[in-house]
C-alpha cells in the first residue's frame, strides 16, 4: 500500500455519538469518505443541489434513501443520488456497517 | 432497488477480447462503471490531465498501478489515482476480477 492506496477495513472508526466519517482523499474534483454507523445510526436525509453522491456498501447492511425510495443496500451494492435528490442512510440492522461514499464536490 | 439502486454482481458482463466496462451512472459531475477482467486482461496505463479516478474492488483481486507503484487490490479496498497521476489495473489472478470506478470528469 502507498499514499494512493487503502483499506477501509484498518481504518474505519466508530463512534457510540453518531456515524463517523473517515475521509480518505479529497481533492477539488471529489472526495471519498468512509461512513461508519453503529447499529441505529444514520445520516439524515438531505440534499444537494450541485453534487452527485455515489454509496459503495463495504460492510454490513444500511438502508439508503434516494428520493422517495429507500431499499437496503447489501455489500457490494451501489446507490447513486444524484444532484438535488433527497438522500440518506440508516443503519437498521444489529450490526455495524460501513459505507464508501464518493462526491464531486 | 429503483433507478439508483445496482447490484454489480447482477450486472458484470465479459468479454474474451478485452477488459469490458458496464456503466452505471453518468452526469456531467462524475461517471461510475464497473471494470470486469477475465484473467490477464488489463486496463494499460494511461494519464488524465485533469480528472481524479477511485477505483473500488468488488470480486477477485486485480493488481492497481498508481505513479510508479503497483500493488494488488482485494474487495474492499480503495485505490485513488489522482489528476496527472499514470494508472492502470491487471487482472494477474487466475479468476475473474470487477472493479468499480469512479471518475470525475
Amino acid at each position: 500500500m502507498n499514499d494512493y492506496l487503502f483499506d477501509p477495513a484498518a481504518l474505519v472508526a466508530f463512534s457510540s455519538e453518531k456515524m463517523k466519517k473517515v475521509n480518505l482523499y479529497e481533492s477539488p474534483k471529489l472526495f471519498c469518505d468512509i461512513y461508519c454507523l453503529e447499529p441505529g445510526q444514520s445520516q439524515k436525509a438531505h440534499t444537494h443541489d450541485a453534487n452527485d453522491k455515489i454509496y459503495v456498501a463495504l460492510t454490513g447492511t444500511c438502508d439508503v434513501q434516494i428520493g422517495d425510495a429507500i431499499a437496503p443496500l447489501a455489500p457490494g451494492q451501489v446507490a447513486v443520488a444524484p444532484a438535488g435528490e433527497n438522500h440518506g442512510v440508516t443503519n437498521k440492522s444489529d450490526d455495524r456497517a460501513t459505507l464508501l461514499v464518493v462526491m464531486a464536490p
